[in-house]
């Protein structure tokens, strides 16, 4: 893959402002509108099902998250996911802690079944548990790997056909046949709640825009690592606090430059 | 409008510390509950129908925000609205996301008819759609403006029967009869998420303690684009994680020199 | 009590990261987590009735805040606690804005009549509230003390039977029998949203990694203390939103040498 391609994802993305519609948990809400905003992406949350459907097929992608699942916004997610693929808008699913109830597990199950799911972003044991692999998980946060990651997702796209993304310490892309493994990033992210969250959603972002969806995902990986490791170099001594908010600056300022000097990723 | 009477009003929120009865939306709750500290008001979310009335009595004021709307919170925007009404407490009004969806266009002109509003804010889109106008949506932000917004917002205020702001560019305040535009503000709090929300908030601050809502109105406007743009001057380079800190900080620290030297307003 | 056992426990708590399910008000979700996550805990967000005593017998304490209660997050929160209860999970009850309406109130005292509460944190008039004694509340926020504290505590956790922390200029903690006064903190704490309850979830931390609940209360309030002290003296100035950023940073870089040489409580 050019990185100049990668470039030119990001700039789409900076020049049609896409509208993503998400459909999140409570804890991210903001810090996903402002990430989403410093990107360049136009961030709207609507969660009643009487709006929905509406929403989702004006949207540029949609994004389904259920860090803070009910009843209710599963019922919205399923119908937001529906509009979305009824009118060729690409939704990406975020399976928030899958393993860690039987509610959560099923549920990601469920919304797999009944919406087109264009790309799923998890760790490995969410992955794990969507597509019924053993795997360990602890609340919601991914315990260390203790298998095959790239097997696991290249396992997990075949059987669901669509481009999963495992992020850990290296993030693995694949659509079951070509697989990217990208490496920007940083271990502080780990420590900002909603990391992972805010990346699904700036994958909305970048899918929005972009058809080829596994180069967008790329693009998407590798600007938002970028993001993170300039972010670091300048606020992780200081803490989490202010790596928080300037990994919020540097989501904005993030050159083609950057990502020709710094992108790094390889086939597997 | 003297500019002394712009500091006095801000003086009393400070003094009163007005009990502020948010009813908005999930994105933003974090950021309008510090950013009503900051200014020195007393916020409080509540929204349950079982207390809702309750709450709104005691209250100086209260802010329902249809950001993130459900039929359950629609349902406690009323009963709250209501209980206002009833005990002579101000209500204000931000219909985000008004002509987006359908859902949203109708529960905007259900609260008004069924809740006596004292102030409504929102972007030129939301406000035409609430009083049945034509104008382009996208999302829950504004387009650019593609009409005379002036005028549509006296129109507004004379078929709704209360103090109109639609803010922009520039911000126009209106009762009907008389029209002040704010030009004080900078372009970079449309990069953060909330800023729409916290004002309709800190609008319900001065109004709160001020009996003249459309002083109180144009008083907070000022106050609020005075402390964009301090915050602007020393974080706007450094990204709009930085601003959004600093602006929070200048929410604190807006002083009466400041409104003598930098509110700038005109009579329309 | 000894300055090395507060240092100890925190060490266990830096070292288990212990998993604290947390349901709590839609105003702090993100603030709490990020806290938590600076303290090295390993914070749960999980509402639904079909998740939730899954979740909270696999997590180290339960964590019940009552900020923007509703039917159904009262109806998750007992079910969390009465699961947390037979797995022998510590709940830790933060009663917000009790007094300021009956449905607070009510469900405050419910909750502790359904649920055994290991620990419960408020300001004094919530405390007051829920025990029945006399206060006068503002919104959720306290007012100055009016009444003895102390007494007021010491009649509380007999009464509930639990440690009883109520958090003030000073913060007092008792079981009925020992009480100790703990003197860290700082008076800007009151203007950032969400203090109070990230408190309770810290403590929610400490209790989940240590048995004696007393100690584990006195060792989590000092930590706090501390760093929101060390935040002060470097971003107070600055304004609170510097402040809040600061104390995220502050609340991963406490040191056992902070403790030893800043911790500051006395037996009542």
């Amino acid at each position: 893959m050019e990185k100049n391609s990668l470039c030119e994802t990001l700039q789409k993305v900076r020049e049609v402002n896409p509208l993503v519609h998400n459909i999140t948990n409570v804890v991210v809400t903001n810090f996903t509108a402002n990430g989403l905003l410093a990107l360049g992406a136009s961030p709207v949350m609507a969660y009643a099902v009487e709006e929905v459907a509406d929403m989702a097929q004006i949207a540029n992608s949609v994004v389904l998250n259920i860090g803070t699942l009910n009843s209710q916004t599963v019922d919205s997610m399923i119908l937001a996911g529906k509009a979305a693929n009824e009118s060729g808008v690409p939704v990406i699913f975020d399976p928030v802690g899958a393993g860690a109830t039987r509610y959560r597990t099923e549920t990601a199950q469920k919304i797999m079944n009944e919406v087109k799911v264009s790309i799923i972003r998890g760790n490995a044991a969410e992955m794990a548990n969507v597509v019924g692999e053993k795997w360990e998980i602890k609340g919601v946060d991914a315990g260390d790997a203790k298998g095959n990651i790239t097997e696991l997702a290249i396992t997990a796209a075949q059987k669901m056909n669509c481009v999963v993304v495992i992020t850990g310490k290296e993030d693995v892309v694949t659509d079951g046949k070509t697989t990217y493994v990208v490496t920007n990033g940083h271990p502080i992210l780990t420590k900002v709640t909603g990391t992972g969250c805010l990346l699904t959603s700036v994958i909305g972002a970048f899918v929005g825009v972009e058809k080829d969806f596994f180069r967008a995902t790329v693009a998407a990986l590798t600007y938002y690592g970028i993001a993170a490791e300039k972010a670091a170099r300048i606020a992780a001594d200081l803490g989490t606090g202010s790596f928080q908010i300037e990994f919020l600056n540097q989501l904005s300022l993030v050159s083609f430059e950057d990502i020709n000097q710094y992108s790094s990723f390889r086939e597997f």
